[in-house]
This record gives structure tokens, C-alpha cells and sequence, in this order.
């Protein structure tokens, strides 16, 4: 599966002329070498690819990585830098006779392309080059969707696990950890993202952050959460009560479930992303809440928690069979909450088959 | 405090004829306005700052982030961009009339530079800048350097904690996961980095993610472990094991240490970076154990956990007062494990002023 993916990628690079290809995003490298380390931001890479137009691949890292980056890898050489990256990048390249070198101009800090120019000199051009890798990652292969399937059914586990036992007394805090330690005990690599948990009128914002405030009787609890299965994310958002609801949240939660239904009903291979946001947002506005939906309905899922495609009102794309989107419409009202339901899909050529399989709280 | 900051940097903007700047770097955002929200990656920002060269600055965000933004930050304009970060960015300078807007180079990609040039047109000519707010960060102020304290001393605390229980049978997982919900219920943001634990032959990766491997009888356990308080950052590495040592591993945990205590006396206001990483390193050497040394001695901390002053062997640069750093020799064997100890100090005019207070393993 790896060296299909570098046979596929060493065409193309033959194809545009390019003689080596430096691969800095993360999720890329995973994609092309297995490697599963994570890194602590852009400026502190655990390692990058460098993939020559035909032959063995490198991968480039330090010495705190050696062990797991020749553990994980097969079909890769490992070598380290220890005068830094770009000196070791002079010396592979004069090896390859390489000339034309393409880097990851989406996920290369411009002050370092700067540095890199310098190291390198006359002899090497560079090339920016955006999403090639991405777009490889864009259609996923049935055992990616399966990867992606059981990273949701176990997210669903997770939270129906900790969904019964949320109580008046609990802090967002309290809830999110417990969500994060469950999943990890149930064989999760890590969380996606941060877990989401938000009380009452802390919901009104769509990225909260987990604070102590303490869950009352009759509140609203939105729940956001992720995980990694086998290197694949999953993203779901549920939203409910402690205690029996009130008809205003009744009202507005099954607004919300009617325009996460519509838009499952509209994903198909061949739908342009923009429609599949509109088929949601238009029963959103027809109920008069236009204006509190501020985000777009969904996006890609892969290796990375959010990629694409971007299912937005400006995203004029069509959707092709063997992509991952979640569907999350979402109503805001500061002061009172938000309501947010999040599932996620497979586009496939006549509809979409939906991952999730829970019902709790949606079954309106 | 913070309108110091902006009117510092603002006077900095003056002395360089630039018209505005741009903060993209979250810690440096973080410093600049009080904003605590944290990014997902270079890719998904929850807002920059837009600092003119002369009164009230703006906070940039999309609508995610208003409610947090307009809470958190004072003296700030809160404008959200609906139609993308350019688009608001060209209508804001041009109602400044600004010509030269500097950017932050070293977190700022390649490919968004692009885009910015090409909505800007050519009425703004992009000045890339590196480091500008890093070197205001460098020299902490005593109330920062109070919460950097603060943040090991609860650093300590926790650890303790969860020393007292690391008993055979447990999991690398299990004791990260512990560390990190006490951590939350001590009063902490959250980790300031993935927490590392690491048992016997794993300990020899200085990164190494924790796993299900389970805690045996007599095995090294290497903890290295941060939290965030208010905002400020701490970083910690202790290495014990689980029953009664052998003498190898005494014998390596002295040395380990006495290149510790070397450091810290090493450390002061004028000395040079790399004269306190050969006060550790030497000594390592010494006892054989040169080849094993492979990372830096130390790093900066503050707002972020990794910031300047490196203390390494490369580095010649001096020390000035005020600044943070970490002191963390680690020796490595691959199959057998590794010894890393790591405190925290404050340089001072005429030595160091050690954050840490627990002894517990170090009193040998």
C-alpha cells in the first residue's frame, strides 16, 4: 500500500519535471511512510520525506526519533540531520544529481524556504507545490473507509459510555477528560482534537474550551469529540439535556436534526459541495435561524481531522465517490446556548452511506 | 501590562518605518492582547492581531471565536473576517492608509504569503520579519517569572502525586493519562506538550509516545511532563525505577546529575549558551558516555514551551538576567533505556535561581 502510493507520487513528479519532493506535513508523511509520529507544531518537526523522482525513499529526521522512524518504516532509509535539515538536503541532492527540488509550499514556513535557499544555493531550484499529496489522499480506498468506520464506531462507544453517566454537579472539564482517558483505554491513539464540552450558554460557542463550570439541572451539554483509530480520525458532535428538555431546545434541536437530514439525503457523487450546505441551511433559515448558523455544514476527514473537501456555501466542487465528510449543522444564540449535530460519511456513487449508527438524542 | 507590550511594539513598528503588523504566532498573540485561545495547527487559526503603527490594534477571528475574543481582550477591536483574513486585512489597512505591513515570517506559510500578495495588490508591499515579539518574550518580567514558578512548583505537585502510585502492572498510557486529568484538577490549562512516560528500553527514545507496554519490577520509568498556568508553561523529566535500582543505573543516574548540578552552576547573566551546555556535556564525556548525549542541554520556556535561548553546543549566544531555561542532560542505550533529569531556572545577574524544589530520586 505504501509503495503504491510512492510509485503513484514518483510518477507524478517525473510528470511535472521535478527531480525530489520534500514532504513536511504531517499527515502526508504518515499517508507516504507509515510513520506515526506527531509533531509539536510546524517548528518542531519530528521528520520530513524526501522522495527522489525514482528509487529509494528517505526519511530525514534526529536522533530522539531514530528508533520508531526505522521501527515504523519499510522501503525507507532513515537518516539523521546533525548540522540540520537543509545541510543534510545539500548532500542527498548532490547524490541524486537532483536539480529541481518541490516542497510543500502549504506547510513550509516562508522564513525557512528562505533558510533553505541560502543552504542549498545556485544548484538546487525549489519548487512550491501545494496538495499533491492531499489530493491523493482526497479518495479514499475502501480499507481507508473502513479505518474511518470503526474510528466512528468506537467514538460512538466512547460516548455512549460517558453520555450515561453526565450528572448536574460534573464540570466541562471533568467530562472531557474522562471522555479522553475512555477512549484511550478502548485502544484510541489519541484525540483528534480537543474535546469539546460546553454547558448552557457556553454552547454558544462553536469551538469552546472545556472550562470548571458546573453542570445544572435542565442544562444543555454539547458534546464535540474525536479520536484516532489506526491513524484515522473520527468527528462527531451530539447535543442534549440533563433532565427533561424544554420545548424551545425540543424546537431547535429537531431544526438542527432535520438539516443534518437533508443534507445526508443530498450527498451523492457528481452533488457540488455548496448544494449539500445549502440543502441544510435552507431549512435552517426557513425556521428563521439564518443567522446563527456562522460555520459551514462539514468537512473531509482522513488522517487529518479537518481536509478536505470543504462543504461550504462558497465551495462550487463536485463530490466524488470515496470521500469523507462530516455533516454538522449548528444554531448559536449567546446568552441561551447552541445545538450542534455532527455524524460523518462516505460519498458514494448513488447517496452516501452513513457511518454513524447511533440514535441517542436524535431520534426526534 | 499588556498596553506596555503594545506600545513598546509599537514603537519598534516606528523605528522600522512599517505601517502594521501582523501576529500569526500564538504565543506571541497570547502576549500581545490576552487572548488565550490555542490554534489547531498553523492551518486552522483562531485569529491574528493586526498592530498598527500607532493606536488601537485589532483582533482578527472568525465568528467561532467572537464570544472569547470581546471577553478576553481589552483595548482590542474585535472584527471578524466573513470573506477571509485578506479581504478584511486590505479594507483595515486602507483605512490606515498603511503601505508597509510586516508580517511574521517564521509563522507565516509559504502559500499564504502568496495569497496575501495577491488580495493586497500592489498598494502594500509585505515586509517578512522573524522574532520581533520572541525578542521582547526573552527577558521575563518578576510577575512572569512568579508564574513560571508557579507553574513547576504545581508541576511538582502533580507529579508527586502520581509517583506515589506507579506500581508494577501499570501501563505507559495509564500513568500519562493520570498526569494529565491531575494536572486539570490542580488548577492547570492543560499539558504544555504530550506528556511522555516511558519504561525500560523505551525510555532510550527521548520522544517517546506512551503505550500499553506494562510496568515491570525493577524497570526504568522516565517522566517527562508540563502543564500550562495562567498561561505560563513548565517542563519536567524525572527517571526512576520501580523497586530497588541496580548499580548501573545508580551509577548513570549520578552522572546524569552531576552534569545537572554542573549546569546549573554554569548558568549566569553573561555566560555563553554553549559554555553551560559543555559544563553538562563534559562531564558526560568524561564518563564515557559522550556518544549518548544527543540532544541540546536545555531550551528556553515562557509562554511557550520551547522558545530561545537554545543551550546548546552550537549556540554563542550570552545569557542576559530574566531569562528561562530548562537543564535536561539525558543519556541513551538503546534496549537498555535512558536517564534524563530536567529542571526549570531563572538566570540571574550572579548565578541562577532554581525553580524546582523536589529532590525526590535527585538526592544522591
Amino acid at each position: 500500500m505504501i509503495q503504491q502510493r510512492i510509485d503513484k507520487l514518483q510518477a507524478a513528479l517525473r510528470g511535472r519535471n521535478l527531480d525530489a519532493f520534500l514532504v513536511t506535513e504531517p499527515a502526508n508523511r504518515r499517508y507516504l511512510s507509515a510513520y506515526t509520529s506527531t509533531d509539536h507544531g510546524i517548528q518542531e518537526s519530528s521528520g520530513v520525506l524526501l522522495i527522489p523522482k525514482k528509487g529509494r525513499p528517505w526519511l530525514l529526521t534526529d536522533s530522539r526519533f531514530e528508533l520508531q522512524a526505522k521501527e515504523e518504516t519499510q522501503g525507507f532509509t532513515v537518516e539523521l540531520y546533525k548540522k540540520g535539515l537543509f545541510v543534510l538536503l545539500k548532500t542527498l541532492l548532490a547524490g541524486l544529481g537532483a536539480r529541481r527540488l518541490a516542497f510543500e509550499s502549504h506547510y513550509f514556513l516562508h522564513a525557512a524556504v528562505g533558510r533553505m535557499e541560502k543552504v542549498l544555493g545556485n544548484d538546487v531550484e525549489l519548487v512550491p507545490v501545494t496538495n499533491l499529496v492531499e489530493r491523493m489522499r482526497l479518495i479514499k480506498s475502501e480499507e481507508e473507509i473502513g479505518r474511518l468506520k470503526k474510528a466512528v464506531l468506537l467514538n460512538e462507544r466512547v460516548f455512549q459510555q460517558v453520555h450515561s453517566t453526565v450528572v448536574p454537579g460534573m464540570t466541562e472539564i471533568e467530562i472531557a477528560l474522562t471522555i479522553e482517558r475512555i477512549m484511550r483505554e478502548m485502544g484510541a491513539e489519541r484525540p483528534s482534537f480537543e474535546t469539546i464540552v460546553a454547558f448552557g450558554s457556553n454552547a454558544a460557542k462553536p469551538h469552546a474550551v472545556p472550562s470548571d463550570r458546573v453542570l445544572k439541572e435542565g442544562e444543555i451539554v454539547l458534546i464535540d469529540m474525536g479520536l484516532v483509530l489506526e491513524g484515522y480520525c473520527s468527528d462527531m458532535t451530539r447535543t442534549f439535556t440533563v433532565g427533561k428538555p424544554d420545548n424551545l431546545f425540543i424546537d431547535r434541536l429537531r431544526v438542527v436534526r432535520q438539516a443534518q437530514l437533508a443534507a445526508t439525503k443530498a450527498l451523492r457523487a457528481g452533488a457540488v459541495c455548496r448544494e449539500v450546505d445549502l440543502a441544510a441551511r435552507q431549512i435552517i433559515v426557513d425556521a428563521g435561524y439564518g443567522s446563527c448558523f456562522g460555520h459551514g455544514l462539514g468537512h473531509g476527514v482522513g488522517l487529518a481531522v479537518h481536509e478536505a473537501p470543504r462543504l461550504s456555501s462558497r465551495n462550487r466542487k463536485q463530490l466524488r465517490a470515496g470521500m469523507i465528510v462530516t455533516i454538522e449543522p449548528g444554531i448559536y444564540f449567546p446568552g441561551w446556548g447552541g445545538i450542534r449535530l455532527e455524524n460523518m460519511a462516505v460519498v458514494r456513487e448513488d447517496g452516501c452511506e452513513l457511518f454513524n449508527e447511533d440514535l441517542t438524542g436524535l431520534d426526534l
